[in-house]
């Protein structure tokens, strides 16, 4: 059975093709990230953006864009066709006519990890794969933890030991086995690496592995088909490992070779980063093509405190390709946004998603989003798990 | 505009007729619960259930079947189509072949409680109501707080001063006013009731005004679209003030007049609770039509936390007549559940969905159900708020 368009993986970086049929890592070359690619010009032929449409909802609508073979290795809990919500009253404020927020706290485990977990955890069964860790700000794991636990994996997850209290009790509940790290997220990964290098586990690190952005890219997809196949003009977007804001790039790419869409004007990348650790920030605005670590990375938006992410020159090339730009607010913003967001709008965001709320703010302050530009939010999480930073 | 067959309001006791164009409560005549009623007929003869399938997702597809009569006065938060997640590692330990959850807890706020407060804080809004509140066990204030203030009323909700701190937080954040009540949900019900007296608000207690089982019932719906217009063999419920289990069958019944149903047969409705606050089980081991106020009612399952319910008759009606039962587990019981779930299937639910397969695990044992009957566990909530209750 083969439902995928899966032809190989390529090197975002030095393009070297490696094998999909065997479990991958990063490029042999270059040790950069490894991306799917499929025969979209098959696809092309047999696949309908009305027809998608047509199909109903969830991530595995997608199906044979994505990378799993076999029907049986798809591991899911119904996760993905977020809604894409109307914020009027958040857009009478900021004068704006076209504001959602894209809500992906409605999904398993409460956040946007669970694509990228979803995709991964089927492929890595598929190939045969029984032991895999991960380092995490807590979300990654929580879904790792759920996932693998449907699928029969074991599942050892470092985080950093300020995770919120909510993502070690879930992914601990779901059985797996979490170490607290004295340190940030990128100690937490050499914790992983070294089990990888003993054949403890397989890594799950975002872009370490090449089909946790393949589950990520569907948010595209979802915007293309939530704007009747046209894009939105503004994306914003709050970027740790930036693997949602790669992946959706990639799926817009992926969708211009499909031929899907109206209009090929692709939208503007907003990322956003904490005052606290803006490494994607300062390299967007230094020019550079790489991002230095952050020193002393701190903020309470957990999913924001990551000093130094592999995937830093994808998302550099995707900000500066879409005429976007990278942003930082302080954590006392982002706490404030979440207070506003509830209040205006009735949805009880993370501070990751609130972040993308004080970007836009800042934006429109500098007069650089239009009055009738569509624009959407990314809240990324829900804020169920943040409790401890609300009144 | 027009876009709902409602034609008007009927006593679920005494069948007395009630306009519905204006602000209705209970009863005039026997103050029992009012149940909205539709021109089926005219529905029958312009809607199909493909066409209702190929309308995409939300709870807002029924449109026609809700209450609200224009589409701008419709708040949403992306609400309805939650997934009805196979559950095989269960389902496997207890030799059942099609064993389900129906996961309530991915919609915003987290709860199924977004059903019934969506519709009600719409159809509020549009009978031009502009202060309301509720009493409730904690999950129905925060989705009343979290749709008020997206619809711009004022929002006060009375609780149980041991409720949750999870719902008292997003609640208050979403600008409701929270009164924490040294008593039960029908002591909270009495400071709501005393206010509707003086005039302050209108009272959104569950049955006490006829649109919150409206937006319920739509899970019935969604459960005739999933098995493909029939009825899974067994439903699953956990009933504090049954506003689901009753508005499910209320839609089984309206499909059946709509003549949507392949096949004529109901469910068997298993309705679970507490063994601390297990009224509705009495009452049914009694015989009786209503059920008399369960004594020091107690559990850690605080959605159960529900002595005395206006619609209890209803509940006790629809179990009889579907040829269900009801049954009490006990905390240590449901808590232990949670674990189970979250490790067999990577879902983390709330303790009430846990009591779901404990009373399944004591019907298996009962020899109550068959092996190849399907069966949906309904899971109202995510654990995310519970977290007190993991280790």
């Amino acid at each position: 059975m083969s439902e995928t368009f899966l032809t190989h993986l390529e090197c975002g970086a030095c393009g070297a093709s490696h094998e999909a049929a065997e479990p991958q890592t990063v490029c042999k070359k270059c040790e950069k990230p490894l991306l799917a690619r499929y025969d979209l010009a098959a696809a092309r032929r047999s696949l309908r953006p009305d027809a998608m449409a047509a199909r109903g909802g969830g991530l595995w609508k997608w199906r044979e864009l994505l990378p799993v073979r076999d029907d049986a290795s798809v591991v899911t809990l119904g996760e993905g066709s977020t809604p894409l919500i109307p914020t009027r009253a958040l857009g009478r404020k900021l004068r704006l006519a076209r504001l959602f927020v894209k809500d992906e706290g409605q999904m398993p485990t409460g956040s946007f990890k669970a694509r990228g977990l979803a995709v991964a955890i089927s492929r890595a069964k598929e190939l045969g794969i029984r032991r895999v860790a991960l380092p995490s700000a807590g979300n990654a794991g929580a879904a790792a933890a759920a996932y693998g636990a449907r699928a029969g994996l074991e599942v050892t997850v470092f985080v950093p030991k300020d995770t919120p209290v909510a993502n070690v009790k879930e992914t601990v509940a779901a059985g797996a086995v979490v170490h607290l790290v004295d340190g940030l997220i990128t100690d937490a990964g050499r914790f992983v690496s070294a089990g990888v290098a003993e054949g403890k586990w397989f890594s799950l690190a975002t872009l370490r592995e090449p089909y946790r952005i393949e589950g990520k890219k569907t948010m595209g997809y979802e915007l293309a088909e939530a704007f009747d196949w046209r894009l939105p003009d503004v994306v914003v977007y709050p970027t740790g490992g930036g693997t949602g804001l790669v992946g959706m790039w990639k799926a817009f790419e992926e969708m211009e070779a499909l031929g899907w869409l109206r209009a090929a004007k692709r939208p503007r990348m907003i990322s956003v980063q904490a005052e606290g650790c803006a490494p994607i920030v300062r390299a967007f605005d230094e020019g550079a093509e790489f991002a230095r670590p952050f020193e002393n990375a701190h903020t309470s938006a957990s999913g924001l405190r990551v000093p130094s992410a592999i995937g830093d020159f994808l998302m550099l090339r995707a900000i500066r390709a879409s005429g976007g730009c990278a942003l930082a607010v302080s954590d006392e913003e982002m706490i404030a946004a979440m207070g506003e967001i509830a209040r205006d709008e009735g949805l009880l965001v993370c501070p990751e998603g609130a972040a993308c709320l004080v970007a836009l703010q800042k934006l429109v302050a500098r007069g650089q989003v239009g009055a009738d530009e569509s624009i959407v939010l990314f809240n990324t999480g829900t804020g169920l798990k943040y409790l401890e930073l609300l009144p």
